[in-house]
Order: C-alpha cells, then sequence, then structure tokens
C-alpha cells in the first residue's frame, strides 16, 4: 500500500455502518480501514455481544434489517418467544439469525482467539473485503452517568431503559489499559491512512470510546493526518439514536456547530447538511473547512454520493494544527 | 404421599418420551415421577445439551416435533443457516425455539444451579404436572465402542455417524462416581414407589446408564419394587432409533425374547406387542410375568391405553427374586 492511500473511517453504530457501506461501494476494498467502536459491548445470556460490529458487518454484507436500524433482514424471533416461556431475559432482543455471530464469536472468544481474529473471519465468511477492525481486542464499557447518580452499563442505558435517564456525562471503563486492536496498530505505525473520517455516529457514546483508548486517541490526534467529520445532527436533529438528547441534557448547541465545537481542535473540516447551510461560517470560524451537502442517506445511491464526497473532502484537507 | 402411591418411570429418548406422556395423561401428576438418562448429554458449540431430558420435556408439554421424533413442533432454522455461513459446526441441528431451552439450561449450570433443579423449573415453566428428573446432577457420559477400536462419545456416533459404525460394548463414563439426583435419592430412601415402568428406551444407552449409577442401579436391583419393562423391540425390529441394530452387533436376538434375556433378573414384568405373542411362553420359562397388548404408539389414545394397562400391569406385579 502506496503512502496515504488508506482512508481509516471511525464508526459505531447506524449512522457510521451507513457512511462505511458508502464508502465500501465506492472504494477500491484495499483502501478501506473500518474501525469499529467496542464501547457498547456486554454479556447477555452468556454472549459476549458486539452491537457495533454487527451493526457495521451486517450493513457492509448488505444483510442488515432496514426496518429495525439493527440486527439481520428476513429475521424470526422463535428463539426470543421460546426464551420469554422459560422466564428468560428478553429486553434485547436476539433474532434467530442473529444469534448465530453471538454464538459463534462467544465460542471462539472462550477458546482464546482475539475479537479481531474473530471478526476478520466472520467478515470474510459474509463476503466483506474491506477492513473491520474493532477498536481494540481488550474490553472497554462506556458507562453512562446520570442525574440520579446512578451509571448505567450502555446497553441498560440504550436498550433496556430506552435511553430515559437524563445523561449528565460518560466514563469508558478500561479505556486506559486497552490497546488498539493489532491491526489498528500496524497501521498507525505505517504511512498508508492518508485519510481520517469520523462517521455521522454519536460522537459521544461511538467515537469518544475510541478515542478515549490513550494510543488511538494520540494517533488520531497527533494532527499528522488530516481527519474530516460528518454531522451526525441534521437541522437541529439527530438522524437517529439519542445523539440530540444527550447533547440537550449536556447542555451542548444541539446542531452542526455544536457537532463542530465538540470537535474542535481534533477535525479539520465537516461536512455538514444542506439544511445547515447558515452555520458554515460559524463553522469555519473554528478553523474547521466544511462541505455542505445532502448528508441524509436514505439510499445506496445517497450513501455512494455521500462517501465519495467525504472521501474527495477529507484527501484534500490540510492538517490545520 | 401414602406407601407405594408412586410411579417411577426409567426414560430415555423419544419412545420413553410417548410413554411418558402416556403415564401423564392417566395418572394423577402428584403420583408419577420420571427418571431421564443423562448419558446422551454433551457440550456442542458450547452448550450443554441434554437430548433425552429434553425430548421428555418437549413431549410432556406437547410442544414436541412429531415429523422429526426430536426437537419442537413448529420449529425454524434460521440460527442454523446463519451458523453455516459462518462455517460453524451444523451436524448436530438446533432449532431455534429448542435452543432457548439450550441457553437458558447452559446459563443456570454456569451460575452454579444444579441441572435437576433448573429442568424442575423449566418444566413447571412448559406447564408439565409431573416430576421429571435427570438421573444424576453429575457427568454421566455414554462412549460407544465399536468394531475398529475407536470409542465414541454417544452424540457422535448417533447424529454424526448416523449408527453407522460396529458397536462392540458401551462404557457410562462418570457412572461409578455419580449419585442420583437429589430428588431422586429422597425417593428412594422413602416407601412412596409402589412400582417401576421401564418405558420402551433403547436398552443399551438410555435404561444401562442410569442403571450403571450405583446407588439407582442398587435401587432398582434390590427386588424390594417390582418392576415392568416395555419391550423397546416389535416383531423383530425397533420401533425408532439403533436398538435393533445394537442387538444385532452384539450377536443378541433381535427379540422381545431379546430384551427379556437382557432384562432377565432385573424385571418381574415385560409387556410385548401383539405380533410377539408367540414369545409370551418362553420369556414365562424365565420368570418375567408377561402382557400381550398393542405397545405400537400412534397417538394419544394408544400412548394412554398402554400407560394405563402397564401401570395396572406393573401394580399387579409380584417381585419374583
Amino acid at each position: 500500500m502506496s503512502a496515504g492511500e488508506q482512508i481509516l473511517a471511525l464508526a459505531g453504530g447506524v449512522g457510521g455502518a451507513k457512511l462505511a457501506h458508502g464508502l465500501a461501494m465506492t472504494m477500491e476494498a484495499e483502501k478501506l480501514v473500518v474501525a469499529v467502536n467496542t464501547g457498547d459491548d456486554f454479556e447477555h445470556l452468556d454472549f459476549y455481544i458486539s452491537p457495533d460490529l454487527d451493526t457495521v458487518m451486517y450493513n457492509l454484507a448488505e444483510i442488515n434489517n432496514t426496518e429495525t436500524g439493527w440486527g439481520v433482514t428476513g429475521e424470526s424471533w422463535n428463539f426470543m418467544d421460546a426464551l420469554a416461556r422459560f422466564g428468560g431475559e428478553t429486553w434485547f432482543r436476539l433474532g434467530d439469525r442473529d444469534l448465530a455471530t453471538h454464538v459463534e464469536r462467544t465460542r471462539r472468544l472462550r477458546a482464546g482467539e482475539a475479537l479481531s481474529d474473530i471478526t476478520e473471519n466472520l467478515c470474510s465468511r459474509l463476503g466483506i473485503a474491506c477492513a473491520v477492525i474493532p477498536m481494540s481486542d481488550g474490553p472497554v464499557r462506556t458507562i453512562v452517568e446520570t442525574s440520579t447518580g446512578e451509571t448505567l452499563p450502555f446497553q441498560d442505558y440504550f436498550v433496556r431503559l430506552a435511553c430515559a435517564p437524563q445523561v449528565t456525562g460518560f466514563r469508558f471503563d478500561g479505556a486506559d489499559q486497552a490497546e488498539p486492536a493489532p491491526a489498528l496498530a500496524r497501521m498507525m505505525e505505517g504511512d498508508s491512512i492518508g485519510a481520517v473520517i469520523i462517521c455521522p455516529s454519536n460522537p459521544y457514546v461511538s467515537i469518544a470510546p475510541m478515542l478515549a483508548i490513550p494510543a488511538f486517541g494520540a494517533f488520531i490526534k497527533s494532527r499528522k493526518i488530516p481527519v474530516a467529520a460528518v454531522s451526525p445532527i441534521v437541522g437541529g436533529q439527530a438522524i437517529k439514536g439519542p445523539a440530540a438528547k444527550m447533547m440537550a441534557e449536556l447542555g451542548v448547541d444541539i446542531s452542526a456547530l455544536g457537532i463542530a465545537r465538540h470537535y474542535e481542535g481534533l477535525i479539520d473540516g465537516l461536512v455538514i447538511d444542506e439544511a445547515d447551510r447558515d452555520l458554515l461560517r460559524p463553522i469555519e470560524e473554528l478553523g474547521i473547512k466544511v462541505l455542505v451537502t445532502n448528508t441524509i442517506m436514505r439510499d445506496v445511491a445517497e450513501k455512494s454520493r455521500l462517501a465519495e464526497q467525504t472521501v474527495e473532502f477529507a484527501r484534500r484537507l490540510k492538517v490545520t494544527a
């Protein structure tokens, strides 16, 4: 791989997975590396579940469930129904097809394989050609701090309590001990990465856990490689998920400008939606280049177009620090 | 429970489960205790799987799959299909509904619950009123000895190799260290059991593992309580499963008389099919009482009738030793 040829995309859940899919459809496979948040990972029913890895994997394999936004297309729920009859926990919905991912991943983790090696193999089995790498093989657990003082493991907050608690902050247990996954570490040591794209994922619970890994955060913040982000906030709303609710509870301006301020000093460019064109000037005043385009990805064409524009934008960026 | 009021039924797979269902339909629930073989149990895909317990449980709950003879009715196979795509092991078919049993049982075993406690709870959840008790909470593993000298864990022989190898004998690893499950042990100490019924299960791999548990074998062989068996061989053939093939390979007469000789000294009575009426005399000559009736259980009526006749026959038996 020649110097600067690769794009490193940072992705969390649905929005990140959509842009990653766009990138995969429009780039040569060997030039795309998708690093994925594992702060949402948890153990449930004795399975090791990695929701963001699964969402990215299912989107890239084009077997994602577009109705739910998570899980596998053509899913059935007979396992869950039978488990309910036994009084088992059903708040985290595990579809019959999806379950194979958890069974296989968990079995192999117990057998001593690394999460990144398992991920590579599962992705390969699903015909995914680009690199999909969990941010770390070590455990990092996102903990949501709430206004009642209670702290919640992420999936309890996100799924069981449907994001109802008011957040006051986040903690990434284990992050300071975590190392980037070996394949990521090798790339970071080389010169193949020409630009970083922060996908339109939740900045607090999808992107922040990755940056909380010291060596990975230091690499992104080293300012040697241009970094472009795609705003997950459009017209004052999150396309999906609790990002806007979190911003409100944290007292942050719910806008692409709020996103720009959040990423200030980290990114060189921000992709915002046409709906937010009036924020171009204030964002540029932060020293961040802006690309205004349609950032809502409703179909394959929109994903591809946004991916191409973002890559072109990111490659043209100069490190501003 | 007054003295002698309970029936203890020994059951393995399909034939045993059918008669157990007949017994459950025709007896007061508190008078029926079904002890189930766990020599077939094994670990697969990191699940603890207990095929005979499941077959008995599904039959008693009337959710058994009558087409396959194992598993749950209305089953789907999406988990298995998805696992195949990952290159996972699919020789042991795990349906989506059935999987809930394995997930829940395995999770609770890992959490330290006893197999017999878990079984009681799962059965209760499925509305089963009589006692279903695994023969032991300790591990007993049936190993098939074959003509090539190779020894095979039971499910490898039974499912993976479809009973193709020629058997020369059986071993029940762990049996000599195993204790009967606590609920069985309590019954054995009391005087509530009036008769034992050995269901038409495979004598070598369903019933023998139970008798190989020293305290349980000694109880059955103590000759204090009459024991009746129902022949799994009808007209020189096994209704289901490899019993007849095993008898042939072991050089045993494939007939109800062969079964009588196998159980000689252990049983006081044998229920044989009308098709085998000509064997009545030679079996009686072994000192075993005989009931000739229709032993093929094609429907609920046939199961109930055989169950009622067998209970009546067993209760009338005198210990002959």
